[in-house]
């Protein structure tokens, strides 16, 4: 049977999804009486954001409830909503109910606009407003969506269409934009970097007067929401614009031509937040070029932009990709600690470090960066990727979220009374107040804007954790397919489950124990278990006829001693290391028992064997909800999961037969290798 | 020191070479007297052919003896050369010295134009005339090159810059047309295939208006030096163009526009000698797609062309591309036999079928392709490639007239009284008149035209063997050393002693005994053991940890019976199977005794080693040659094997690491493998 709630999903004239701000009728809850009259002090109805949290509330209770709710200006009332200015932490917000009024407090007005989000929120799950009582406010300062659009329109590492923000060298403004800003604002996100970091041909002139109106344009939109405008940079931007040929950051010439270009910058695009930058890394130049250290080459930047109030985020992802793969003893592992903790407290205060999750590049399993814990004087910020470049590319299913909470869970040692990941980049450990967390982003021109619907949860999820971080992945989870699919349990409980799933079975069929890769060079989707091991890349698996894993104890490259101690030790040694990260940090023959009393070549058997066994579990569950879901979101999930069985089995057949070719071992329970 | 006569080879101002048309100071050898004076009867100095025959005469001794032959219409001459129509094969000629006169005969244009490359060969050798009794005729009735060049100026597996034909979807035309055909009348070459064999986009629309005034303008071009312009076709046409929407061989509408497109085409290409076709072949439609068998599709097109002469080319290159690598019952060597064996005798007698050298495609060593000699009524041709896709790319030396001479001199034992490759081919086995040579070619818009400079060897020596078959690969490496260094002994020696040497260097250090591939896919050029081995592509060696090679025995895939008696046999039987050919046939252990006492394993690390350290040899004998050939060419052959010696060490060393891993047995001599 169909559920009538959800025709209206996504009406066929809409050219893309309003995915969980779809608004499509809900059950009342006695929610009606709190939205129908509204009444604003302390807060100017002028204001943009205001305005746009009026509208949105408007959009919302009309499309929930059916509720037209009134503005009263003129007074105070006495049942209804009443926001007004108060007491709370920037960004934060307090919903109180007593006796059917529902009071909105908060400091500024991107409180209001999240306060209105979280009442839609509760609507939208069919939970009373009745005897709420929350306080709610950020765990970071910043929470960032990292966009990798070309100006050509393509999206470097995208798997959901063409770029919405670019299109053949022109930068597109339509309704879209303003989607794309409720959607971010709905889970608070606040700082969007436009375009890719690699900043290659014409987006390096995003900076000159040729596309100033324009980007000064999205900026303004993005405002309108509490979201600030940030632009990648190319470090090398003088010498390819007119400046001096050179882009060393202690030539006086290079910095007199970047604080010109600033000043020209900051004054064409009021509410830029500042620029991303990757520099040194994967062939970008960058400071390494002239002999300057990477601090070198970030203070110069940050000083020229810090009279505007802007920030510069350096990335820490520089290696050398150019390795050889007889070389032992250079760990790629190693190189983000290695490039930048030996400056830590060199950086200037406006200057933020960037630093993804994992030492090295979005695997489906990697220990924490030791930068996070290691740098202790540095403002930093966690990179996180949903875009699932290694991790299924909106084709397989992976809610990325659990993992994301594995990091900030994760307990430094650093020496900080609060230490762990969640709290450095929250600002806790350390005092900043620059700093936060960053996604490389999921979304294109598709027109359910992910590609796979239900990666959609991986764009929500991360705002809502980046802005709580205290939240379960579960719950996040339930929340998503509450909003997107309406509050039907069968339906809720089954994405819950599919999404809550996805990452171990995405782990499963895949590189085993944390020794990540063994993917398809280049496109990084399906596998290839000897893809990276002859290359440069610095990403090998090192099996051999006894055995995998690369070593990475004080025997091996040392790799653990970049850890705080307990960490170090508990890595080092392999009866205590996390066994999911095993092959990370240890050689071990095939013949190593698990503590499951496993081989480890039986437990790549097995594990394989049932990663495509979920796979098919997780199609026969999704077909449960034939009629539960709009049709079109029917229909496309059931093709990805198609699409995830197939990618799978080529998985568990190379990954199987490679291991069993290599070893000579078969399976325990003898079934079919190759 | 320098040797002076090499100065002028390439001037500055040329943008191109002239290779072995160079026609340097040379010294006289008493030649001189022969070509002052020249008198021609039988033929009209006005034909095309007899006229470029001329002035090539007068270029080559003007540039080699530095004499400025005179034409004397008028009357008989007593001493120099005379030319005169008279008894000899098709494309053949005599020459005849007696008392101071050279007498050429030819009983056609091309006879003549031929003989005079004859006589400027013997002149560039420094080789007296005197004394000449040579009766030259063609081994192969059609001698041709297959250009892989598109539209866009982009050439498939072309590695020597951009195509000479075609930019930006537009014809070139300009001296290096004249050149172009100039040095492959040179070798004998009578017919040139313009445009690649995939036949996509603006290509398929040669055969429209748009393009025939240039395209009849290439054919007299190339007419005027004996050769005929042949086209690829794209079996779609009719759909892509303003026919039916087919391409059904048996269906009226589309036979009849293909009528009235062939009656437009060869009345606007006077010249045309007809098509060559790729069909049903790596994603190109063809008749299967319509459930017509080959010779339906083939037929089709061949009887609509055979009033204008035509003649229809039909490569054998079909297979399935979407194998399962799980599946080892699906041989792709078997296919092309599987795919064609069946119609033998069902084409008409203007299609000819192109017949890879091998089963597979293009490796450096394949055993001989079953379809010649399978085949015996019906028209064939051998196709070769010295583009060396996958033999080094132009940037590792790879002379290729050896591996050729090998198939040539096959013995299929097919029946006929003269059964080899060779005879087949030319028509000696089953009376064909319609069948020869074709090479994939080799050369591109670089100023040396092939990349590499001793890799015009290769297109050198493909003419020159497929007009005298029965050529030792040694004397034509030799012939090209001294027409293109001058005949400075230690040049020719060492030129020739590296180009005979390569092939077998290469195949050392690539991948072993006939197995082929583990290169890296896509780019077709360095090591990747598995690149190939979990695709689709039907091309495995199956190693595990106790062996490799593949099973085509009776107790495999059965390929080995698509051979005659006792070749079936002696591959069946892995005593008598040809090593070089033995994983090509057999899966065997790694300890399997060679006759050379070695295990395979150690044979594998041995020929490895070797293959590097030849390659080292092949530097420092270049080396040799500094100051002694020109230092353009000098500095490009030196970076050429620099690169080689860098590509070779990463194969020893994937190829040795790989397999080491793999089997658990260690390096006999104990050498250094990672």
């Amino acid at each position: 049977m169909k559920n009538p709630v959800q025709e209206n999903r996504m009406p066929q004239d809409a050219a893309w999804s309003q995915l969980w701000l779809c608004y499509t009728p809900r059950q009342d809850a006695d929610n009606r009486a709190y939205v129908e009259q509204v009444s604003v002090s302390g807060f100017a109805m002028t204001d943009p954001v205001i305005r746009n949290a009026w509208q949105e509330l408007q959009r919302g209770v009309g499309g929930m409830l059916d509720v037209r709710p009134v503005l009263r200006e003129d007074a105070a009332i006495d049942r209804g909503l009443s926001v007004r200015r108060g007491e709370t932490p920037a960004e934060g917000y307090a919903l109180m109910e007593k006796n059917g009024m529902l009071t909105l407090t908060a400091s500024d007005e991107k409180g209001v606009l999240y306060g209105i989000f979280h009442i839609l929120r509760q609507i939208a799950q069919e939970k009373p407003l009745q005897g709420m009582r929350e306080l709610c406010q950020p765990s970071n300062p910043l929470r960032m969506l990292n966009h990798w659009d070309n100006m050509d329109g393509s999206i470097e590492r995208g798997y959901a269409g063409a770029s919405f923000f670019f299109r053949d060298g022109e930068i597109l403004i339509d309704g879209r934009t303003q989607d794309y800003a409720r959607l971010a604002a709905s889970v608070g996100i606040n700082g969007v970097v436009l375009n890719n970091v690699n900043v290659k041909e014409q987006a390096t002139w995003l900076i000159t007067e040729r596309y100033f109106d324009r980007v000064a344009r999205i900026a303004e939109i993005l405002a309108g929401y509490g979201i600030r405008l940030f632009l990648s940079l190319n470090y090398a931007a003088p010498m390819e614009l007119d400046g001096p040929d050179s882009a060393d950051p202690l030539c006086p010439e290079v910095v007199g031509w970047w604080r010109d270009k600033m000043a020209e910058v900051f004054r064409s695009i009021p509410n830029l937040g500042g620029f991303l930058v990757k520099a040194d890394s994967e062939g970008r130049p960058g400071p390494f070029t002239y002999g300057r250290t990477q601090a070198d080459g970030a203070n110069m930047l940050a000083d020229l932009v810090k009279p505007y109030g802007g920030v510069i985020i350096w990335r820490c992802f520089v290696y050398n990709c150019k390795q050889d793969w007889r070389d032992r003893k250079t760990d790629r592992a190693r190189a983000g600690y290695d490039n930048f903790i030996g400056m830590d407290g060199a950086y200037h205060d406006n200057v933020i470090l960037q630093i993804k999750n994992g030492p090295m590049d979005f695997q489906i399993r990697e220990p924490v960066s030791p930068l996070l814990g290691g740098l202790t004087r540095t403002n930093q910020m966690l990179e996180v990727q949903i875009a699932q470049e290694y991790t299924g590319q909106q084709i397989d299913l992976c809610y990325l979220i659990p993992m994301f909470k594995e990091t900030l869970d994760f307990k430094t040692y650093c020496g900080a009374a609060q230490d762990t990941v969640a709290d450095i980049v929250g600002g806790r450990s350390f005092g900043s107040r620059l700093c936060g967390m960053a996604a490389v982003c999921n979304t294109g021109g598709d027109a359910n804007w992910t590609g796979h619907d239900l990666a959609a949860a991986n764009l929500y999820g991360f705002g809502r954790l980046a802005y709580d971080t205290s939240l379960a992945a579960e719950e996040i989870a339930a929340e998503w397919a509450r909003m997107t699919y309406g509050c039907d349990r069968k339906t809720t409980d089954t994405v819950t489950a599919l999404l809550m799933g996805s990452r171990g079975t995405y782990e499963k069929y895949t590189s085993p124990l944390g020794i990540g890769w063994m993917v398809e060079p280049n496109t990084h989707y399906g596998p290839n278990v000897d893809g990276y091991e002859y290359s440069r890349w610095g990403t090998y698996h090192r099996a051999d006829h006894l055995g995998l894993g690369v070593d990475r104890t004080d025997a091996g490259t040392g790799y653990v001693r970049q850890y705080h101690e307990p960490n170090a030790s508990r890595y080092n040694n392999v009866q205590e290391c996390p066994e999911e990260l095993l092959l990370f940090f240890h050689h071990l023959p095939y013949t190593y028992r698990l503590r499951s009393g496993k081989t480890l070549l039986q437990h790549i058997y097995d594990s394989h064997f049932e990663g495509v066994e979920e796979v098919e579990r997780m199609i026969r569950a999704w077909e449960g909800l034939e009629g539960r879901v709009p049709d079109i979101s029917y229909r496309n999930v059931r093709e990805r999961l198609e699409r995830q069985l197939h990618n799978a089995k080529e998985w568990r057949d190379q990954v199987n037969s490679y291991f069993y070719r290599k070893s000579g071992i078969g399976d325990e329970k003898g079934r079919e290798i190759f």
